[in-house]
């Protein structure tokens, strides 16, 4: 903050404009990961005539404005029975201040049973601004002091890097693998950690249809997942925004399968339910415990911590998504059958897309999930901002460079590409556009 | 964490139950500040049928459910006009993930304008999840290390003292005054913190009815602080959620007299608009520059920390305030007819009742506010956390003990009651409790 003279009026004030520089403000805003997410934003703000194989935002072609006020009223009405008729009551909970935890905790609780065979307890919920926030309050309150590490598989979403950005949280890569996780690998780190004098504290994964890579874990790696957790006494934080977007008959999640309270459930309605209403939640049965004997559950601790921060989710968005809960039944799987249904044809079209297009291209390859909103493609040059730039420019179509899903600037040879968003026609003209791009690359 | 052996199925799993304790977890979590927004929660479930002189919210006699759909219609109306009747894009708007600093910032900012004579540019501000958000925005991209302090007024907003524990920002104190602020003892440990090699970043201040003091500052005691801000290079962090509720023709805002870009504005709807939506803002238009030269203004940096942390604010939440807005020709003040005569007969009806029932007890005193919340009563004795479980047990009335906004836990004289959300026979019974109360604590 250096003063600058600047001429003005006699009374002084506007002698000394304000100003900042950015090496003054937290290390998190000159990092990558926040170069990242801008540069991302921006391209797409530049482009908007191109194709965009790189947003993850789910579908908007069922959107309804209309379903607001319905879910608001079936909201409202649940409530009015749940209180016995006190409209005071529902007015309240709905327009004031409220619950730190959420107000909507029942109703997740019972879509966890319905839709993951999970079994929560609804106290156990903090309901949270989008997923992204429960995953700042997990690390929040992890994060003690320098020592304490995060784990994460490697290529991983670019909002874990950011939360731990904000806390000060180093975070250590894991290899992945083409069934997620490299099991030895972690441990090896995990003890490597330990040896350093440092506290490995615990491992992110996106066990179902993982950002950026698109994989599923197998049942066998989630097992040993949970034991290596129990074992090297590291927690999981598990993120499962995508795990209703494939085969009803796949694997259950970690939490389902975790009998040791290993596993920190983060769960999102930004695709399954609206993204507009910003709701999230976290699942954090944990026992804690201080001088004095219990001290509650970590989602109480994550509570505090919420209640220093956005003191509690707008209870309004939690009508809404509440009300689309009731609507059916508390299941999310069958409020999205004809989502589930796009997104898998979305899937189908791409991979076939991608055969027609680049089966022949040698060095080309891709990998093919069963679900989810990703997939990677392989390409024999290094594909870098620079080189996303220019296909924006030169062939409209954007696509994700995998570096940023390493929080770090080197150029490798693998684009995320999403189909999430996308007409028929669209996803045909995006990999038309980018097969003339990869063509005219690899010919170079 | 330490493992505790529990018998188990063969497989292991069970083997190794996590356990936290709370001295692993973040020291904000087993902080004063933490502990009294837990204890002040808590008391108030225990002692349901106490009158609240102790909560700090909107009053409720006029909140309406149907509300939501008119606004939310309101909204949209106006943002397909404003679209040029894109349906689809209104609908992207409302539902899908959007600009992370937010969509309805030039009604705030025609709001600024009409009700505070700020004049705002729209990009300068980010709609944030209710002012905490703001507030944490701010001081975590302030804090750069720990040589970063900030300073606030003595006793101050819980809130502020909870933001700074999260960034582990020191919070620095500044002697109150019955003006608001002892503007000798601001320059003072400004040049103090220097001296001991470290950065005042910026003052915390809730010029209008402080919370709790109920003080609002002179517009000399405005000038003069604006004026330390620019000579001794501080910022001014101004928080400004009841200024509406008190005498138009008061002082201007800080915002609205400052030339020299030294004041961040913090603005919450909590209180002007509903409190269920979650939305506040924060107006940054201090220029931010790197090497490179200029990087925008610290509105763009707030808004990078919040794609890390909460990504975007609800724009259903946000589209209901927005419609509120809307509905008065953004003028919060014209919305608030009603609120701003209940709260000011509130107010006349503590003064009046304190007098007639405490007017003759020696060492009891309170001071005055024009508007606002909050008052402050001194007592002859040390009102502290155990006085208030006693008060609560036996009167059944609350009020807030004064230590917890000064985040410390050593009792004082003092207590803040609040009359924002009562009716007029509650205020009534909750004095005549408080009396007694007072009387016998006196006589003992």
């Amino acid at each position: 903050m250096g003063p600058r003279p600047v001429a003005g009026p006699a009374d002084g004030i506007e002698a000394d404009y304000a100003e900042l520089l950015v090496g003054d403000l937290h290390a998190s805003l000159a990092s990558p990961v926040s170069e990242s997410m801008n540069f991302l934003n921006e391209i797409a703000l530049r482009y908007p005539d191109a194709v965009s194989l790189a947003a993850g935002r789910p579908y908007e072609g069922y959107f309804d404005l209309d379903d607001l006020p319905r879910y608001l009223s079936l909201y409202r009405r649940h409530l009015a029975e749940r209180l016995g008729g006190d409209e005071e009551g529902v007015r309240r909970t709905v327009l004031q201040y409220g619950r730190t935890k959420g107000v909507i905790h029942e109703l997740v609780a019972e879509h966890l049973r319905l839709d993951e065979g999970i079994h929560a307890d609804p106290q156990d919920l903090v309901v949270t601004v989008g997923c992204q926030e429960a995953l700042y309050l997990t690390l929040r309150a992890l994060r003690r002091d320098e020592r304490d590490v995060l784990l994460a598989v490697a290529p991983s979403y670019v909002g874990v890097h950011g939360a731990a950005g904000l806390v000060d949280m180093t975070l250590v890569p894991v290899r992945g693998t083409a069934d997620g996780i490299d099991l030895d690998d972690l441990v090896a780190r995990i003890r490597e950690i330990r040896a350093r004098g440092l506290n490995p504290r615990a491992c992110y994964v996106i066990p179902d249809f993982a950002n950026p890579s698109g994989i599923r874990m197998s049942l066998e790696t989630r097992r040993r997942l949970l034991r290596i957790a129990a074992e090297e006494d590291v927690l999981l934080l598990e993120d499962n925004p995508y795990g209703l977007f494939g085969d009803p008959d796949g694997p259950p999640t970690l939490k389902a399968l975790d009998t040791a309270a290993r596993v920190v459930y983060l769960g999102s309605f930004a695709k399954t339910g609206l993204p507009g209403a910003r709701v999230g939640y976290v699942l954090a049965e944990q026992r804690v415990s201080d001088a004095h004997g219990s001290a509650g559950t970590l989602a109480d601790q994550l509570a505090k911590v919420k209640s220093m921060l956005t003191v509690n989710t707008s209870p309004i968005a939690q009508a809404v998504i509440g009300g689309k809960l009731l609507a059916h039944g508390c299941s999310l799987r069958e409020a999205n059958v004809r989502e589930i249904a796009t997104y898998r044809a979305n899937l189908t079209r791409m991979l076939d897309g991608l055969e027609r297009r680049l089966g022949d291209v040698p060095g080309v390859s891709w990998n093919a999930p069963e679900g989810g909103f990703f997939l990677l493609l392989t390409v024999p040059f290094p594909a870098g901002d620079d080189l996303l730039e220019h296909c924006a420019s030169t062939y409209q179509v954007l696509w994700t460079p995998v570096h940023h899903f390493y929080a770090d600037t080197r150029p490798r040879n693998v684009m995320r590409l999403s189909f999430s968003h996308l007409r028929p026609e669209e996803i045909e003209t995006g990999l038309d556009r980018l097969a003339r791009f990869v063509r005219d690359q690899q010919q170079n």
